[in-house]
């Protein structure tokens, strides 16, 4: 049988949960869309408390929008602190499940859960440092580093770098409300949107938007490349279903390094170097599930006394 | 007595060996230009040679410019790669002081190694994600996460990520001869030289190019704190010895996340985030020190059986 985790994807619009321990074992999926705090956490509770009923969890794993709180030493730990989402700002959301289920909870970011379940079960098998950068509505990122989930002072806000931008050649502004023109707000779904007047998915492979798109996500890519030297870069997200960006990401990635960074991984290998998530829709309750298993994982090794 | 350590300050101009324990036990140092590798690497030997005669030493660690071959499993470990300094291609460097003195070598990059000085003695105590950037005729940055030093694929290259560039305010194209107007291309001390004529130490402190260089430094940090999350951030190299650079650099890195990143450190204390090197010019030799510190750390470790 084997232990049964509970995970919750907390995304700006909806809340996915599930139950279970592996990709191969998945049930109990729920979705709902993401109203106030109090009536969407109170769907979470309400779901597990009755999957609990049928069968034990070990834990819950929450996968979150953000930016949130993930020190747990912090007063906050489990909040979601200054989302621009209406309502959301300053939200304890992993304490309220804690309490209601009486099951621990591992919290973090939606990048890095997505990132732990591609290493447990998806392209980042057996790598070390890798990064997951999804580009939706918005972009973030995530990943792993000598083993680790990054957190630092925060956690990774990857899509706030600032890239140079050709105003001449791209005369959009840039549709980051902090920052105008940083990655997201030149080449996040949101921006492709506003720049062409149309939704990406909806823009026919060969229309110009995707060279430009392709171009600044390679810019991005390789200054992620130069900061953390990853030995892989997973993209998912709603816009890289457009499966043409991928080609022309690479080639453009590729340009930019200039031969300058000598890892074979990149230069003779770069079509397993930047690949897609393999996860797909799952990957957001996975993710749950990942930090889950870790977050006993991580107890198992404390409570034997080995050094973390 | 403690045990005692040699180290190596592996520099494109030049290289210092010492031995010593930390920054208040550092004996026997010694300076010499970067000529072929056969006769630079011989001085190197001989003068270990010597010191080993009088006190027997642990281990050496060498800090080294880059790029190089920092992976254990790799048969070109110890190797400096694809360095564009003439000659110094290819070129095993750890390999034949290991065995000609006979000693365990720690290998890394010289700003990974001062980084790890600065974790030991320095600017970084008690964190366990920082990062430490010197500003110098280059840019190079390396630096902890999660209480390991950043390696990867290959190990941080930070002064070539891609940070934007007005060239209607500033027309000069970049020096990097790899990547023209990049980080270090715009920022490095070589970049100052060029575009104003004169060597960064002569120009006065209220010389424009220093509003120039800070913008391009917080543009550069800007990327670094959305990407590593860093608890703080430390500058080092010659171009940092302008001090009036500090206040502006922090100014406009605190402009450019316009409390976007809610982090007390940063938004609450920048004076205390982004800050200066501490070990000053003992900083590459602390750092081959800490290199083989940590690698008896790391050794005996393993022996008592924990995970790492």
């Amino acid at each position: 049988m084997g232990k049964r985790f509970g995970a919750v994807e907390a995304g700006g619009t909806k809340f996915v949960c599930g139950v279970g321990a592996r990709p191969d074992d998945l049930r109990a999926r729920i979705e709902f869309p993401t109203t106030s705090p109090a009536e969407t956490i109170a769907r979470v509770v309400e779901f597990f408390t009755e999957q609990a009923k049928r069968e034990s969890l070990a834990a819950i794993g929450i996968a979150s929008f953000g930016p949130i709180d993930v020190n747990p030493r912090s007063p906050h730990f489990g909040y979601i602190t200054t989302s621009p989402k209406p309502g959301w700002q300053n939200v304890d959301l992993a304490g309220p499940i804690r309490r209601a289920l009486d099951l621990p909870v591992a919290f973090d970011t939606d990048v890095n859960a997505a990132a732990l379940a591609e290493l447990c079960w998806g392209a980042a098998r057996g790598l070390d440092t890798f990064v997951y950068v999804t580009v939706g509505t918005g972009i973030g990122g995530g990943g792993v580093v000598s083993g680790r989930l990054m957190h630092g002072a925060l956690h990774p806000e990857m899509g706030h770098m600032r890239i140079p931008h050709d105003r001449q050649a791209d005369p959009f502004a840039g549709a980051c409300p902090f920052h105008g023109d940083c990655w997201e707000g030149l080449a996040a779904g949101s921006a492709i949107e506003a720049r062409w007047g149309g939704r990406g998915q909806r823009l026919p492979e060969n229309h110009q938007a995707w060279e430009l798109e392709a171009h600044y996500l390679a810019l991005g890519l390789t200054n992620l490349i130069c900061t953390l030297s990853p030995q892989r870069i997973i993209l998912g997200g709603g816009v890289m279903k457009q499966t043409a960006l991928f080609p022309l990401v690479r080639r453009k990635t590729l340009e930019l390094l200039n031969r300058y960074i000598q890892v074979t991984e990149i230069i003779d290998h770069i079509d397993e170097y930047i690949v897609p998530a393999l996860l797909g829709d799952n990957a957001g309750v996975l993710g749950g599930i990942a930090l889950a298993l870790e977050m006993e994982r991580a107890t198992n090794e404390a409570a034997w006394g080995k050094h973390s």
